[in-house]
């Protein structure tokens, strides 16, 4: 009798190295859904493809114990070579028994250091929050059976007018109501008491701007009364544990309500996660963040609120909610103040989320002269194109994962080992590289691929059509398999193989760069300008501020203009997220806006497959 | 080794009957705290005093099995020869092994019919909702591409000019926003749409009116869109398991945080099971509950937020919050609409509360012409006394339960069996009595206690300081205990035993009496005013609806003046919390009766003594 015939029945003992993980997991479950029980959030294996055995990013090796036989998916992503060294990919080998498993390096989802930051200012601050410094308090006794709240109230209203006031049920319950000091720091917001502290330590209201990105969740701590963002970070989507891509998401959170709530609850669990890192850093507790801002594409949002999602990978792609929505953070599983609030900035349209009208809110698109291109690479790329106060945005969906190493044979993100520049000589038969961390090559991030094929193509190792060309020294072909160029040997690398581009890889970049760049002549046809007429290129999101614009003009991603028309602003969406936190006029500034955003589904575009077809191609530039 | 030594490590099977329930008990629990776990809402044991054995009221009777040897306390108040027949108090007898506990009916918490109703109107509603009809909505579609909440908002905004509305979070989630059909009902509260459903089926809003009583919880269930009241029904406070009055309560909820969540987690149970109840007579989920206004005396209102107690208990017994108080209802544990909002009109001092705020708002006492007296008795007596628009009140604590037939020896509620009226006729030695039900007779209910002290006192069968007197042949003296007037002979009553009424008994009457009669004394001098000059007096509660005015007035408890100055206004305190419901006006004046009624503290009157020692006295009236 196999193993496999006791399915789910034994439990048994796996470990995971090198994290040096052991859970214990049901025979017949896959190594990724037993990795799944593990701190996900720093050692999950990453799913791209969802788990469907497509990617073959989940790579992990058996190193001893028992485990089914190879799937079809298997045999078609692994060398037989690769398979005899015990290479697996975690989502289709499922558990036999008892074994140890060693997951690279390369298949785990890493903490990385991810850029949150931008280049804009913040808006003014019109949060209403007072602090008022409360004195004369008299000890509450039979003489004078006053309580704190009554004391407090008469001060307000006595010396500052203030009436009307309430105090938080939270608030309420935590307080002696007996005054035992004579003063008091007193915070007031809007019109309800939110803290009474001593005077010499008086209450701080902190705010959380969230940047919920399909890869990345960003957060800045800002304090409420100032507007100073106190401090950032940025991590991966804990999401990302079930599918790189929004569509595998949305498909996992459809296949059952326990799914569902599962995406709702990982993604509250990475904010909360950053809420604590960043409040850490502040000495505070996560009690005193008494709003948030969230902003984030719509299937993000979605899945954040638990809103109905079938209708959204559907066509016409129709939100649940268009509309802002402010709720209690506790309602959305969020750990912060007692009373905490939290505001939606509201999506355009299925594919163009909150995340776009923060990316315009922040960089002032709107209110630009002349015609201002606005791009912001993500996971998505949105595009936005404003001629004369009128704006039109589309979404080019799933451009970000070939930049950001998905779908590339060697790909990888923007960590440490990743070759971030490229330069050839001779034509091609000398390759140059720089790494991040300048660590030995591991592989290849979404920049360096960008410098790469550029390259490539200014050196005519590629055709206009994006071909190999097989005749050069470093492309090898093989029979039955794609052709590659080769950029680092074996012997130079840092993961015990040679690092190569392949004629697929190149395939996947022509997708998301001609996606970017029909985005923007379509959206400058339905205009009526021409893409050489646009006067301001805005380029947000963290890829776009790493990467090189020479190159990325080179493979024809973006339009050739004069360099001194782009600026590189990087989280816009972020920066939008902190307006919104610290002022009620900037949320209502969003709200306009989307409303005002006129939403250009470019697939039912009548031009569309003319322009996409051509720019697929690689430009021949002087 | 007795059983009692292996306290709390064996759990035995404990029988209750008749009520016929089985609960698991440690050795060395009290059969009151075993009792505890049983559902204390229909069938739990009375338990006055708290349970520290001083009140007899938890009275059962062991039929098999095995329970620790009689505490000091049971000696005290349970005769040889009840203990020899197995009587016990159930909150001093200690299980020691598996046992059958008999529970008389007299010592269970019953469910009772309790007058709900006051002769009041309702206010005028201003509630904030809407229903509109929607129609010519499209399927969603890619010819349109429009969710249900956009094609509402479009409508609306469009056909009635409203704008800026929001769809609450738990809609949003709830419904698909793909259109279906071409025609809806939309329900919109505020600035929110609460509802959408079939236009032959539109959806309508309840409320909930609470009176939360010490003894006594009254929920009316109102429509929100017109006002009318639809349901209403009255239970006992589940709270009284853990003692009758408030003191023992309050004391109950500082012994520890368990005990205090218990309390709130209790009081949030009988209102969740009225709601459920009322919801059930109109065949609506209680999901249909958008808003919840809740009135009750200071400890009820403490108890029920979860508020700090400890300054409650103690001079000058300040409260925790006297500001109105709104929050979600499931802050505080209430299963109502998903959204639902619950309004706490505010208190105005630690033994004044919201209930009496709600009795003068309902009776417009503030606005009344000439003197007008106030006097809402419920288990706390308040009394308010109104000249010219200046308002005095004050709480007579603790007088009710004497009325409720606590602390009477043979006293109980006004259920059936009670005796509710009495008439001596030849000098006090004929007596004729009605009861409850016309049942035999098993006690006195406290309309029937005042009639016969009233005509005790005209039979001249005790005298102006309340004696009884021992030479009556229907009073009756034994050594060593206090004399007694036999009122029913055992072989006439349902209980097995003599009724009677005993000197002490006419002691904690003459108490509770004079509590009140002095509270109106000093009201009247505080404002200068004789008590004569009183032109009306409106007696609120449901105790009040029941007394026999001229008794009242014969026992001094009431002043004498002539019946037609007084009206019997039943439960004013849940008519104002009605009016609340319905009206933010009504809220708004509520707020400002509680800021505007001034409290008088009686006990710290200068005359208060001398005229609390008078009132005690029993008028001779011509």
């Amino acid at each position: 009798m196999s193993g496999l015939e006791q399915r789910a029945i034994t439990k048994v003992i796996i470990d995971y190295e090198p994290v040096g993980k052991r859970v214990y997991a049901g025979i017949g479950q896959t190594i990724l859904a037993a990795a799944q029980g593990l701190e996900l959030f720093e050692h999950g294996i990453s799913a791209p493809c969802g788990g469907k055995g497509l990617c073959g990013r989940c790579l992990v090796r058996l190193i001893a114990g028992e485990l089914s036989l190879p799937s079809a998916n298997e045999m078609n992503m692994l060398a037989p070579a690769r398979l005899e060294q015990g290479y697996r990919l975690a989502c289709q080998a499922q558990i036999a028994g008892p074994c140890k498993i060693e997951i690279p390096v390369t298949s785990l989802i890493g903490r990385q250091q991810l850029q949150v930051e931008s280049q804009y200012q913040a808006a003014p601050v019109d949060y209403p929050f007072k602090r008022y410094s409360v004195s004369g308090l008299i000890n509450t006794s039979i003489h004078h059976p006053h309580s704190l709240w009554q004391q407090i109230e008469k001060f307000l209203k006595d010396r500052h007018g203030v009436t009307g006031l309430t105090v938080s049920l939270a608030l309420l319950r935590r307080v002696n109501p007996m005054v035992t000091d004579g003063e008091l720091a007193v915070a007031v917001c809007g019109s309800q008491i939110v803290n009474v502290a001593a005077v010499d330590c008086p209450y701080t209201p902190f705010g959380l701007a969230i940047d919920l990105g399909t890869t990345k969740i960003a957060a800045f701590l800002i304090r409420l009364d100032t507007g100073e963002t106190v401090a950032a970070e940025g991590i991966l989507n804990p999401q990302i544990a079930y599918g790189e891509d929004l569509m595998s998401r949305l498909a996992f959170a459809m296949a059952g309500e326990d799914n569902a709530r599962q995406m709702v609850s990982t993604a509250a669990g990475g904010i909360n996660e950053l809420a604590e890192r960043l409040a850490l850093t502040q000495g505070i507790s996560v009690n005193q963040i008494s709003q948030a801002v969230i902003v984030g594409n719509t299937a993000m949002h979605h899945l954040l609120l638990g809103l109905p999602i079938k209708q959204l990978v559907l066509s016409p792609y129709v939100p649940a909610a268009t509309l802002p929505i402010e709720t209690a953070a506790i309602s959305i599983g969020l750990n912060l103040g007692e009373a905490a609030r939290v505001y939606m900035t509201p999506p355009i349209g299925g594919f163009v989320g909150g995340d776009h009208v923060a990316m315009i809110q922040a960089s002032r698109i709107d209110e630009a002269q002349g015609i201002t291109l606005g791009i912001d690479i993500g996971t998505n790329t949105e595009i936005v194109l404003a001629v004369n106060g009128r704006m039109l945005s589309s979404c080019s969906c799933a451009s970000g994962p070939a930049f950001e190493g998905a779908h590339i044979y060697q790909g990888m993100r923007a960590v440490n080992g990743a070759i971030s520049e490229v330069r050839l000589s001779s034509g091609g038969m000398g390759v140059s590289w720089q790494t991040i961390g300048n660590q030995k090559p591991i592989g290849l991030c979404g920049s360096g691929i960008i410098d790469l094929i550029a390259e490539l193509n200014k050196a005519g190792v590629i055709a206009e059509n994006g071909r190999l060309n097989t005749a050069h020294p470093r492309v090898r072909t093989e029979p039955g398999k794609v052709p590659e160029f080769l950029v680092v040997p074996c012997e130079e690398s840092g993961c015990d193989c040679d690092i190569v581009i392949t004629q697929k890889d190149i395939g996947e970049i022509q997708l998301a760069k001609a996606a970017i760049a029909s985005g923007i002549i379509l959206l400058s046809t339905a205009l009526g300008v021409k893409v050489e007429e646009i006067e301001q290129v805005i380029i947000a999101g963290a890829f776009g501020s790493f990467l090189r614009l020479e190159s990325a003009i080179a493979v024809g991603m973006l339009p050739n203009l004069p360099l001194k028309r782009f600026s590189q602003v990087g989280n816009a969406a972020g920066a939008g997220a902190c307006m919104s936190l610290i002022s009620e006029r900037e949320r209502r500034r969003a709200e306009c806006l989307a409303t005002a955003i006129e939403h250009v589904e470019l697939a039912i575009q009548p031009t569309f497959k003319r322009v996409f077809a051509k720019s697929l191609q690689f430009p021949r530039l002087s």
